[in-house]
């Protein structure tokens, strides 16, 4: 199969749905509204919404009639992403001005508009895996799913892993403290993205375990590559600062096992992932060759 | 009935469960989970999640044997009220030191740590709404209690009615403006309580209807005198700073009608939303009590 032309169909599908799920400019909110879009339609790689597809095309019995609601999940999924890239790229937080190659929110929006456009998002993106309507899944399906993203984006999760981020700043971390806050920061939402597409897929109980695992490990290949990208990725490539990590002495793979330990661990990490599919059939290859594609991305 | 004993025991009833549902601090995440604790312990009225409790306690056939669902979203509540509270103290946005008589949550914890601990609450807000077990309510229940909430938290809700303040301030408003910013920052979340509480309580189709319109009333005769308490109370008794308003030429009631007017207005309003309680028997003393408390309060 070509991944390439696989993910460019996804990626347009997930944008169209985008558009049509959120939340039109109108009145004396535009300019919210608009914050909220600029990041949400900034190009992303749509990887959280991609692999809940993927996972979902997997289990499901017929891959072509997917229901709406996979696509809702992947929606809110996205919705969560940006959100979080909004608030990590504050002056408060990392202080970064580019992303995706254009000034980051909160240098178009300013602080406080940067702010209230995550927050918004965040919320938002909880309203549309709740709504009623276009949904086939159970609702015992579905709140399991909030249960499982809100887990995975909370406290203990995707803003736990930011706060140990910043606090081990300029810190000799250990091993065991760089996975925590991988596993968290990055990895619990890309396995909750598998997760939720598992589910609505529904997929047994083997499968949801199998997955689980896949994105366990694809999640830890996915941060280690951009690990490896901040430190050899042009500016252009990446769309946004190169070696911001290092100059920040962020914790990273390279920085504890130089570039050729971690892109070892890398390669591991993607056998281990598509090892997990060994049950799966052909439904599954989307997700072997993303793991595959994961490694030889360029941003 | 003795509204203040009905509101320190509900409350003392709200702190305890707070505590029970709370993530415990833990390892690495301890500062974390304590600076999200710091703003939910604080001490606050505990309006929301009060009113929650009463609006099932009107329609429930046992007050005495609530659904532990409904403490469980009074504290969601609660979460949600006191994120909202760190994100519009930092300094992008309203840069208030003192919150309840205390330092607002950036100032103990650092911009960063009070953007994630808002972050962390109502993230956590939709993972103890949507957690299995515990519940009694359906799981379409439920759901339809998330969609409500996210919907009046989110970007049309309270995020929006923030985005509208932060932009007003300093201009001349019109009452229209001045009113939409109200019922969205404060009215479209206090009436989710009540929604959330009709629901959970087995309320019927018209009872809910009548909530609501109580929930509006009750919602706006709050931040009137949120206003007016803004423009009259001392430091000490707001346990922030006074008159804090006026100095940001905010639009507020007593800015556009002066005091006696807008004084008249709350009252109005209070009167509508006890009117709204017609129909509902003695059960609905509390919500009655609560309605004219709001117009007496002095912080």
């Amino acid at each position: 199969m070509d991944i390439k032309q696989y993910l460019k169909i996804r990626r347009s599908r997930v944008d169209a749905a985008l558009h049509k799920y959120m939340l039109a400019e109108q009145g004396s909110l535009a300019v919210h509204i608009k914050a909220m879009g600029y990041s949400l339609y900034a190009g992303g790689k749509r990887v959280r919404p991609i692999l809940c597809l993927a996972a979902a095309e997997a289990v499901h019995d017929n891959a072509d009639s997917l229901p709406e609601a996979i696509m809702v999940a992947a929606c809110a999924l996205e919705c969560i992403h940006a959100y979080s890239l909004i608030h990590d790229d504050l002056p408060a937080m990392d202080d970064d001005q580019l992303r995706r190659g254009k000034p980051t929110n909160h240098m178009v929006f300013g602080e406080a508009g940067a702010i209230l456009a995550g927050d918004g998002l965040l919320t938002f993106a909880f309203e549309l895996l709740s709504t009623p309507g276009r949904h086939t899944p159970s609702a015992e399906e579905r709140l399991r799913i909030i249960s499982i993203i809100s887990k995975a984006a909370g406290p203990v999760g995707m803003v736990g892993g930011q706060f140990l981020d910043l606090e081990n700043e300029g810190k000799d971390v250990e091993f065991a403290t760089l996975r925590d806050i991988h596993s968290r920061k990055t990895g619990a939402l890309i396995t909750a993205s598998i997760q939720a597409g598992a589910i609505l897929g529904n997929g047994s109980a083997e499968q949801y375990d199998a997955l689980s695992t896949y994105g366990e490990r694809v999640g830890l290949a996915f941060q280690i590559v951009d690990d490896l990208l901040n430190v050899e990725g042009t500016r252009e490539q990446l769309g946004k600062a190169a070696g911001s990590d290092a100059a920040r002495r962020k914790a990273t793979y390279p920085a504890l096992f130089g570039v050729e330990e971690t892109r070892k661990k890398a390669k591991t990490a993607v056998h281990e992932a598509v090892a997990a599919l060994d049950e799966f059939d052909d439904r599954a290859a989307p997700l072997r060759e993303l793991a595959k594609y994961i490694f030889t991305r360029k941003r």
